[in-house]
């Protein structure tokens, strides 16, 4: 947690990965993030991993970390005032909306300005015409999943990472910081929406693969685990290591080649053919053919122990393979020696390696990262302190299923 | 391109995806974005995809559109002052600095402030400590190559989208705006340093996987095609077509039991293992040996044209695989009719579809991407009017190899 936000609010009515994670990074750079979530918990309330012996799920902990949490009834009109409300109060620094809800609807913007003109509102969708997507249908409909896996495996291989949810997080949480400095030099509030499928299209076109696919009129083949346009890929040492080793730069190139030994043998292969790896990386992908089996050669005379220091020594980039709990249980990456890193007792009553802000700010302290909250935890604060309602007319919410506080018990 | 950010001014120093993708949200969202490079290209100037005949470079066009470059020799030190002067220029919104260079070394924060005390420095970085990642190397670090792809493949198999670099390049764009808001507020500047490797470990810490991996001491086992947790996979219909379908909340999986004629089956299934698909995806997930081939044989008797209809009008989560080059033959938004992409002239001389900013403002005019800029177009533009030299200053810097202008004819 870091406080370049701090004073910044945004309320959040969103579900699964894109949304959520959107609010969480402004919520660890010191934003108030007001969660709001259907009484009972919304369609990512048992998404799985769940806590071992069906406990909550480590998914919604995970995205929902430092955020207060409004349990509300929005299945009735009154719900749906309320979280109006929330999202449309005033406050120079609030007015800032993120969510994944149907740009139609009960927050379509249209309905939510006459409540607060200048709203900011970031909206994450699937398909621009609001069309449902998740990565993998948007993988499938951009072609990654012809060009992953091992050459002549027959269809497609989905990856695992959902990327481009990510992304969307990432992105729209600085479309809306960039919107409220808009906002306070000009005083005009904005719906922004991104969807899924144009920031995986703007990406690729961004790496340009759209061009090349225009330009050259073919698809990219599949090729394994090589690296693309440049030397890269897994191979196995001695000791049975398995290593991913990327040779992009002439330094890195230049390297690998010295420690591996393998300087007369690519001085000759450079002659018979013409080229110089070192001066273009391409050629090393040109010619991956040739090359590969002398790596594999020579890898395999080694052991990851002397290599690793070498490569380190020299510049090449490099790095094992290893299953997360493996990383987990050898990697001092991945404990809480790396301050992004640090055990947190959640609501579940788990404790685990909980991760802060994925940015480092040498100059400030960073501040202990906060759990999720237990669903409704804060609905009676927020009532009182952000719509100024009684404790009466909270009482007269709470009796009437319409606003669920955690502290009252009620099933979540 | 949009206004949100205009009046800001940020200099990069950087190369491949991170930093340049991240200025480049930058500039499409309206700030001024002056890209310094090494006389002749940088590390990236020939990263491929390169255009046909050996051209220009795809991957350079498409992260460095709509910036302005300058270019210096570096190897000099006079060469790296002028970049130090243009870094730490004066003005209430300029002092914005993205770069991956490393750490130490010229560029260092503490060698930049003496100049410009408030300065903001976005750093990405490989690993904390300095080390070298790319994409794939931090994924072999992670666990993912290990968990993606068939089932029984022997040894890892990389995913080829570069995500990591991509998110840290919207994630830092997003710190960096935040840092700027808080140095409005303050008038304090900072160093922000973003890893590849901390993007990866927080994000799966957002995801729950690390939670999962420790609380468990299991690893996640490959699961081919299957989406974890609730029902996802790839289906062939009666014409040949593969399709992606996902059911994660009540509504996606109920209108693919009905529309694929499954809810007799369905529900025998349901009373066999006492499940209740509709109210638990995870039961999905667990039972999923038994679903599958019921989907399978289900698919296989209807064609994806009578398909796609029915799953649209009962809200199904799906898509067709396609390649890219499909894509852009066939879809309509791989094409200009999607207002995020328009063609685009590059400075090579070629015209393709080029992305603008993903976000999509329906109250704000969209304005014409603009291309990338020829090495050097603008290097003594920025040289007389940010840091004020006169065209005999100029002059002599040109002739001292110093500064290289496009308008010069110096080889590029």
């Amino acid at each position: 947690m870091y406080d370049l936000l701090s004073g910044l609010r945004v309320v959040e009515a969103a579900s699964f990965i894109a949304a959520p994670s959107r609010a969480l990074h402004l919520a660890q750079l010191g934003a108030e993030v007001i969660r709001i979530d259907q009484a009972g918990g919304g369609p990512d309330f048992r998404r799985w991993p769940l806590s071992p012996g069906d406990g909550p799920s480590l998914y919604w902990e995970g995205l929902n970390k430092a955020k207060k949490s409004v349990a509300l009834d929005l299945s009735r009109p009154e719900g749906r005032a309320l979280a109006v409300q929330i999202i449309t109060a005033p406050g120079k620094d609030a007015g800032l909306f993120v969510t994944n809800f149907p740009a139609t609807g009960f927050l379509a913007y249209d309905r939510l300005t006459p409540h607060r003109p200048d709203l900011i509102c970031l909206r994450v969708m699937g398909w621009p015409d609001g069309r449902q997507a998740v990565d993998y249908t948007v993988n499938a409909a951009i072609g990654l999943p012809l060009i992953t896996g091992p050459v002549g495996h027959p269809g497609p291989v989905n990856h695992v990472l959902p990327a481009w949810e990510l992304l969307a997080g990432a992105y729209a949480s600085l479309c809306l910081v960039s919107a409220e400095r808009a906002r306070r030099e000009t005083g005009q509030g904005r719906e922004i929406r991104v969807p899924l499928s144009d920031i995986a299209i703007a990406s690729l076109g961004h790496l340009g693969q759209i061009a090349e696919a225009q330009l050259t009129g073919q698809d990219r083949p599949r090729m394994g685990n090589d690296l693309f346009g440049a030397f890269g890929r897994d191979f196995a040492t001695a000791d049975g290591v398995r290593l991913m080793v990327v040779a992009i730069t002439p330094r890195q190139w230049t390297g690998l080649v010295v420690i591996l030994g393998l300087n007369a043998a690519i001085a000759s292969l450079e002659g018979e053919l013409g080229a110089d790896f070192s001066a273009d990386e391409s050629l090393r992908f040109v010619h991956r053919g040739r090359l590969n089996p002398m790596f594999e050669a020579a890898f395999a005379c080694k052991t990851a122990a002397e290599l690793g220091p070498a490569f380190e020594s020299r510049g090449v980039c490099w790095g094992p393979y290893q299953s997360l709990g493996q990383a987990l249980a050898q990697d001092r990456y991945f404990s809480a020696a790396n301050p992004v890193l640090s055990p947190v007792e959640h609501p579940g009553g788990r404790t685990y390696l909980t991760p802060g802000a994925a940015a480092t700010i040498p100059g400030d302290a960073r501040r202990p990262t906060p759990p999720a909250p237990v669903l409704g935890r804060d609905t009676e604060q927020v009532l009182a302190e952000v719509l100024g309602l009684s404790s009466g007319e909270i009482g007269r919410l709470h009796d009437a299923g319409l606003a669920v506080s955690a502290e009252k018990g009620v099933p979540l």
